[in-house]
């Protein structure tokens, strides 16, 4: 064994025999992982910091939507937070399955509207939802197995499918019948190795809700089909249009049915990161199939949410007021009345739903009336560019040659957006003459 | 394209012909991934739970270490976030590579300690040091490349290198020479597919902190094997022996160094789940081998630590007064020296390192002296059985017969806890009648 002298003498040694080179010549025997390079590539931040890196803003005309303005976050929300972190009741590891008292209080906010009530042994807690898509991707995915995922659809599930190699199949919508699930294409889709279908409903960037008949008719489906159905209802609780939100959790005595769910847009805590997978699993197909082990184990090795948040949920849940939740609606149904309007005025974009729930407009994009203008990135990339107005484009959520539009600004400002929109597509269009954007552009509500 | 009316009649149909069958009886084609299996069951936490199942707690006799007593988290930190929370600084989503503003005050906090200053664009920030250590598995883990992972070590590591499928390599200390790394040991595991070593510093669970010499001498290792080092230095911030806290990053012009950390250990806020990754590529290695690319890509598509906490993290690492740190060092300073002392009177256990700077003392079992304990989670197992006092098996950290006893408690706590050990292996020992418990309990400080 050597002791301590010796070490020196040889660190001494070591030290003066060292090479004087420059580091970078080294042959070095690692490199970067490339496991995540295609993945990353399809996230919508990577969408975003593309357009964003267009702008050039000014005092005259800053970027749009505005950034860094939130909209007003919930005071139920925060107190509980303060109450939590001054209480210390969040300062401890958490169990990996999320806090017994978060769980419980989940599972009974859910249960507000399920036939079949939620305990607390069948909710997790999440990183965000995006952790609880993340997982419910991850827990199965099995060799060989493939899932099918929205088309358009909020590109997270791509992302993670994607990273864990499974086989994505892209089902559709039928854009003329209030952007129903086309099962016609489910059906075309679904093989003996399909696991899953995934949903969002609300649906973003569709942005609409689906009907009780809907849903129940997909749960059939899935039922014959043999295949689970995974619901995100993050979107939940800012549905303003006419049809009211109905969780997937209802049909669970059909179909198994796994909901995914946080308080980031409900609350307005984006970056709270603390969300939720429920298990609604009647008969218990998800445990003996072994889902509800594979989340566990997922869970005991990847990231947890923030205890000190996950100590302020039952708070949160239980104590909102309901007047909230109608002041953020009013505001988002009035800028989508707005929104929606404006854009009837611009002859190149059409969007076929008025949003009835989320914070975006979903258009699909006439090229042919540009002359100059390839497809949705170029169009996205130019807007920005010359009227630092950022759209996102239709290819991040999968859908080439449209684009989502953001709703949730002040009217103000909404109409400053739409009249930028507006100059960039008379000034890109092939017969300029045919419209004139000053004319209109202080009639319209 | 179907319409409503359409819809709905061909969901009555469906309904009907729905067979009544539990959903037990149907063949679904899901099934759970089995990916996160031998990770999951490599967690502390799976160890943990099968030790905690076997106390049975009375009013008496408490299970020790005691549940859910946590020290007391710094009153800046709390200050801090309860700050960002009512200001609303922390409520939007951050950049997946973290925010800039807790970037640039880990870079300027990590620099006091460093020749070369790192800045923001060095720093990325992760969900706890878990997710740092995952994901500098994660980024040097290429095809058919090994990395080189202490034992014992904590096991989070461990368990991320089985999830990623990375061979790993298990270099050894030098017991008799204060734990230091075993160079020979060290020299004789690398070959051309080696990536990186991992350290932990100061060591959990030997309880060591490496001095100047020894991390230079490292350096200078892997300069020659041409291997990165990458440190895990989430308990720097409880270093309360005689040798000081020495960060690898001092050492980066001669190897590139990965430096790991967290607030949850030094600021005692467990669960706040904010960590960070400091690159120290004074030459750009990192960069030219794509590493730093590896590191943005996985970030992208992995959890991100809440944003609330993340803004306050400028305030926390400037303004917790010194004495915060010294109050808990004075603490663990004086139950080290009573469990080593109190250790020294149990010959079944020896202890051959007094901890200067986590919250354990690793320990070596000698199992003969046991009528009928075969290892040591059947030692661990049995002692919760018996006295509800839960120590950690040495395997759930690499090594075989060995235990990990947590010093974190009160000293009426922590003799408590000596004496139930005691009377356990007076209880189970081969020779009960050479050590009589009770007359040496109260003499011993």
């Amino acid at each position: 064994m050597r002791n301590n002298h010796q070490t020196k003498n040889l660190n001494k040694k070591k030290i003066q025999t060292l090479d004087k080179r420059n580091m970078a010549s080294i042959n070095w025997q690692f490199s970067g992982s490339e496991d995540a390079k295609d993945a990353s590539a399809a996230t919508l931040g990577s969408y975003t910091s593309r357009i964003m890196a267009k702008c050039n803003p000014t005092p005259e005309k800053p970027i749009l939507p505005p950034l860094g303005e939130a909209p007003e976050t919930s005071h139920t929300a925060e107190k509980a937070v303060v109450k939590a972190v001054l209480m210390g009741t969040g300062n401890a590891y958490a169990p990996s399955i999320g806090l017994p008292a978060a769980k419980s209080a989940v599972a009974e906010y859910l249960s507000r509207d399920l036939p079949t009530k939620l305990t607390a042994d069948d909710v997790f807690m999440t990183v965000g939802c995006k952790q609880a898509i993340a997982l419910s991707v991850f827990i199965t995915a099995t060799p060989n197995s493939n899932i099918l995922l929205p088309k358009p659809g909020f590109p997270w599930d791509m992302v993670q499918a994607i990273y864990k190699n499974v086989e994505v199949r892209q089902y559709e919508f039928l854009r003329d019948n209030d952007y129903e699930i086309d099962f016609d294409s489910v059906r075309d889709l679904v093989d003996e190795n399909t696991s899953a279908i995934l949903i969002i409903n609300p649906h973003n960037p569709n942005g609409n809700t689906y009907s009780e008949a809907h849903l129940m008719e997909l749960a059939v489906l899935a039922r014959e089909l043999q295949i689970m159905v995974i619901s995100d209802e993050v979107f939940r609780w800012t549905v303003f249009g006419d049809n009211p939100h109905v969780p997937m959790g209802k049909f669970s005595s059909i179909v198994p049915v796994i909901s995914l769910g946080s308080l980031s847009k409900g609350w307005s805590v984006p970056g709270w990161r603390t969300g939720w997978i429920a298990l609604h699993d009647l008969d218990g197909v998800l445990k003996s199939t072994k889902i509800t082990t594979a989340l566990k184990q997922f869970l005991a090795i990847d990231s947890k949410p923030p205890t000190v948040i996950q100590a302020a949920v039952p708070t949160i849940l239980k104590d909102t007021p309901k007047e909230f939740f109608e002041r953020r609606k009013t505001f988002l149904r009035e800028k989508s009345d707005i929104a929606f309007n404006k854009l009837k005025r611009i002859p190149a974009l059409t969007c076929y739903k008025k949003t009835e729930a989320c914070t975006f407009l979903w258009t699909e994009l006439n090229l042919s009336m540009f002359s100059d203008i390839d497809d949705d990135e170029e169009f996205c990339e130019r807007l920005a560019s010359e009227e630092n107005l950022v759209l996102l484009p239709g290819i991040a959520f999968g859908l080439q040659n449209w684009a989502r539009h953001s709703i949730d600004m002040e009217t103000s400002e909404l109409k400053d957006a739409f009249k930028r929109l507006k100059r960039f597509c008379h000034r890109n269009s092939k017969a300029p003459e045919l419209e004139d954007p000053l004319e209109s552009d202080d009639d319209v509500e």
